[in-house]
C-alpha cells in the first residue's frame, strides 16, 4: 500500500493548483495582489501559505524518495510568486509520479531519518503512517484554511477531488 | 494496511482532545465562554468547529465499520457542550479500537456506498484512500485551523502527536 498512499498524497497535492486558480480569480475580483494571499496565514506566528505549500511538497517528495530507496532531489525554498509556487508543485508531482510501484518493494524494511530528529530513525511503515500522511494533509489543510479564511471560494470538494465511484 | 491506516486516523482524532484542553485554557485566560470557540469557523459560510469534530468522528467510525464488514453504530449529531464533544470523540475511538486487525480481512473486496452518492459504490481501497484519509484529515485540520485562527496555542506537534522513533 506504500505506492497507493503516496499516490493519494500526490493527488491531493495536485489539487492545490486548482485552489490557486480560485485565489487568482478572487484577487482579480477584489483588485488585490495575489501575493497577499500567498503570504496569508491564520495567525501572526504561523508560517505563510507559500511555506505550507513548500512543506507539503517536501513531505510528498521525501516519502516517494525514501520509501523507494532514493535520496530526495533537492528543491530550494525560494518561491516568491504564484508561478514559482506552481512550478514547485509540478516538479514535486513529476518526481513522485516517476517512482513506480515496483520501486516501493521493501519499503516496510527501510529506516528513515529526519533532519530534525538526529540520531533517530523511523521504520518505513511508521514513516508512512505517522509522518507522511499527517504532515502532507496538515500542510495542504493549512493552505486550504488560509484561502478559505481570506474569502476564496474553495469548498470541501476542492479538497477531496474526484473518487473512483462506480455504479452500484 | 487497512487496520493500520484506520488506526492512524483514530490516533489523530484522539489528539483533538488535547487541542480542546488548550481551548479551555485559552478561554479561561481570556475570560470567554469556551462555546465561542466550539462554534468558531474560518468563514461565515463554513460549518462550525463542533460540526468538524462530528464529521471527523463519522469518517473514522464509518471506515472502521464498513471496512470490517459492519454497519456503523449510529451517533446523533446533537453535541452542544465541550463534554458532549469529548464524549463523541471517545465513543468513536472506542468503537474504532474495538475492531481487530483480523476483522479487516477482505477489506479490499468490500463495496461501500455513501449516503450522498446514491446508486454508486467505492471499492475498499478507493474508500480508504480517497474518502477516509482526506476526509478525516480535512475535518481535524479544520478543527485545528479554527483554534489556531482564534489564538489558541496549538502547534504542529499537537497535530502530529508522537511517532515511533527508535535509536539509529
Amino acid at each position: 500500500m506504500y505506492y497507493e498512499v503516496v499516490s493519494q498524497c500526490t493527488q491531493s497535492l495536485k489539487l492545490v493548483e486548482g485552489w490557486l486558480d480560485k485565489a487568482v480569480k478572487f484577487a482579480d475580483e477584489k483588485k488585490l495582489d495575489v501575493d497577499t494571499l500567498l503570504n496569508g496565514r491564520l495567525a501572526p506566528d504561523m508560517k505563510p501559505l507559500i511555506y505550507q505549500v513548500q512543506s507539503a511538497c517536501d513531505y510528498v517528495k521525501a516519502a516517494a524518495a525514501w520509501l523507494s530507496g532514493q535520496t530526495p532531489p533537492k528543491h530550494e525554498d525560494n518561491e516568491k510568486t504564484l508561478e514559482e509556487l506552481r512550478a514547485r508543485i509540478r516538479k514535486t508531482v513529476a518526481f513522485a509520479e516517476s517512482v513506480s510501484k515496483a520501486q516501493y518493494e521493501g519499503a516496510e524494511g527501510r529506516k528513515i531519518s529526519l533532519s530534525w530528529a538526529p540520531g533517530k530513525i523511523l521504520g518505513g511503515k511508521d514513516y508512512l503512517l505517522q509522518m507522511t500522511i499527517p504532515n502532507v494533509y496538515f500542510h495542504i489543510g493549512m493552505v486550504y484554511a488560509v484561502l478559505r479564511n481570506a474569502g476564496v471560494d474553495v469548498g470541501k470538494m476542492d479538497f477531496l477531488g474526484t473518487a473512483n465511484f462506480v455504479d452500484a
